[in-house]
């Protein structure tokens, strides 16, 4: 059997830093799935509620690549009570010919945390307009500092706005972020005026009632809800959704379950049946993206396993160019 | 973070021989999916047509067990022509405490044979007579030779008959049999005459039309069908499954998805919402199994998560108890 090349945390965070090559990566799965016969079965969830924990396990075979990645992703909500963090999981990569396992990626999340944060830059590249320079990012998390950084990497982003519901956390990220990118970043207590002159808006929390209005927005606004990969989870206000322009979803038919889609079809704003486009019909070109300065836009991510096989793929790709890791006799 | 363990198929060969102590794990997970808060959502399912390609991802997480098992198996049909096993994968243990990863099991598929014959075992122990003595296994393949040494663990086996649609197979099969049992083991050529006086027949064949007829059943016997862990995969005559005086699948819903169940429901000779005991609750007590020499019983085996996480569990703690294989430090 051939061996097994099994990568660290470490390892993947040198090989796959959160750069162009890893959003032009995300790109070319968005691509894919709109444009190949890729597989993408619906996530399988396990949940543990004895210990508030949460398990998403993830596939997508994309023709094009020579593997396919199973993500396991587990979330356990008690765990900063005893110092370790929620989330973590791995991936394993195998041979789309033989099925044979390549890779063990031991990844802690961090992959995720790349290709999710790649998908926002996927999302303002073709959504947000050309001059957009003030991006609101509501949440503090890893996610709010991620995805400012990937919104730098393919817009001009000159002042960034952060607002969370623990006002002393928006504050903490803010000052290390102005830090970190040398840019005006501030903390806003009123996620209303943090919005207002902003070009970009971008959701990571993991809120269960909506923190973005619609009549918030103005034209010319781009939106981009990464928070929700659960069917409790909402971020937007259900009326923002017909509001927009333009609505993209990263897979439709997970958004209907799981995504800010699913609570305004609940609300009754949007019918159940409503037909919108993905991600990839923009960035295939076969749908037009923003077609004008004035245009509102949401982009809805919920989290796809092609961009998983993606990044994981990417990864062990530079691995077996560079040699890095260990590799595992079986 | 704490340490990963990582064992091998040589490693799990040693520490998770198919024996009593196995099958008393897997006839515990049946109980537990009785009598306990076990959850076990269903299969996630991937298919790659282009390679003849399918793979299955299974967990459960059953309340009294530290951790929870993902397996990922992979089949991919054409690898015997490049000289590479048809189905491989692992299994990864997580903690149900905290979702932080154990140990990988890369055991190539080993854990699922022995867990999938353990099962047979399991079913003869409640719905075999006491004193069955002659087996009839249809196929020739790994589980043909497993489930006979699964039955021996539980009942006085001294005779054994294989059918498989390869008679040379099947004489080969029989051949080493009987000389690593030291019983008379004897190749058939047809499978009425093989079931005709066997006390218990095991069917683990990939067919996908019925390889036991339902008029060859006589008052006595018990069936183990196994084979089947597909929608268009059916060893047993649909209408065995009315005939019979005891009909158990090892998961319900799954059954009527999967196994011979399915094809009953499809043939008309079973209503889609009939309702029948499963394993556990005969091993758990609440359902009776076989009251009487006389009934005709058969079992409906489709495979469980439940089994993968219970026999992981048992592998991971002997594996920490001795020591074996090697950790990994993330």
């Amino acid at each position: 059997m051939p061996a097994i090349r099994i990568l660290t945390e470490s390892d993947l965070r040198q090989l796959v830093p959160l750069d162009l090559g890893a959003v032009q990566c995300v790109e070319d799965a968005f691509r894919s799935l709109a444009t190949e016969a890729v597989r993408m079965p619906p996530i399988l969830r396990l949940d543990i509620p004895e210990n508030r924990g949460e398990v998403d396990i993830k596939t997508a075979y994309l023709p094009k690549l020579d593997g396919f990645a199973v993500k396991i992703s587990p979330g356990f909500f008690d765990n900063p009570k005893i110092g370790l963090p929620s989330t973590n999981g791995l991936m394993a990569l195998f041979s789309s010919k033989t099925g044979l396992v390549q890779a063990l990626l031991l990844d802690n999340g961090y992959l995720t945390d790349v290709r999710t944060a790649a998908a926002g830059a996927v999302a303002a590249k073709h959504l947000a307009r050309d001059d957009a320079s003030v991006a609101a990012i509501f949440g503090a998390g890893m996610q709010a500092r991620l995805q400012l950084q990937a919104l730098a990497l393919v817009r001009p982003i000159c002042q960034a706005r952060i607002w969370a519901r623990d006002a002393a956390k928006a504050e903490a990220v803010a000052q290390e972020l102005s830090v970190r990118f040398g840019i005006s970043v501030t903390a806003y207590a009123d996620p209303a005026r943090a919005v207002a002159g902003s070009d970009i808006i971008v959701t990571t929390t993991p809120a269960s009632q909506p923190v973005l209005k619609a009549d918030w927005l103005r034209p010319g606004q781009h939106v981009t809800a990464m928070g929700s990969d659960a069917g409790h989870k909402n971020e937007i206000d259900p009326a923002a959704i017909p509001l927009a322009d333009l609505y993209v979803a990263d897979d439709l038919r997970q958004a209907r379950r799981l995504g800010e889609l699913h609570h305004a079809i609940t609300a009754g704003a949007v019918l159940d049946d409503a037909s919108f486009p993905e991600l990839g019909e923009i960035v295939a070109g076969s749908t037009p993206g923003r077609v004008s300065a004035l245009q509102i836009t949401i982009a809805d991510l919920t989290g796809t396993g092609a961009q998983d096989t993606a990044i994981a793929s990417l990864a062990y790709r530079r691995a077996e160019a560079t040699g890095s890791g260990r590799t595992y006799e079986k």
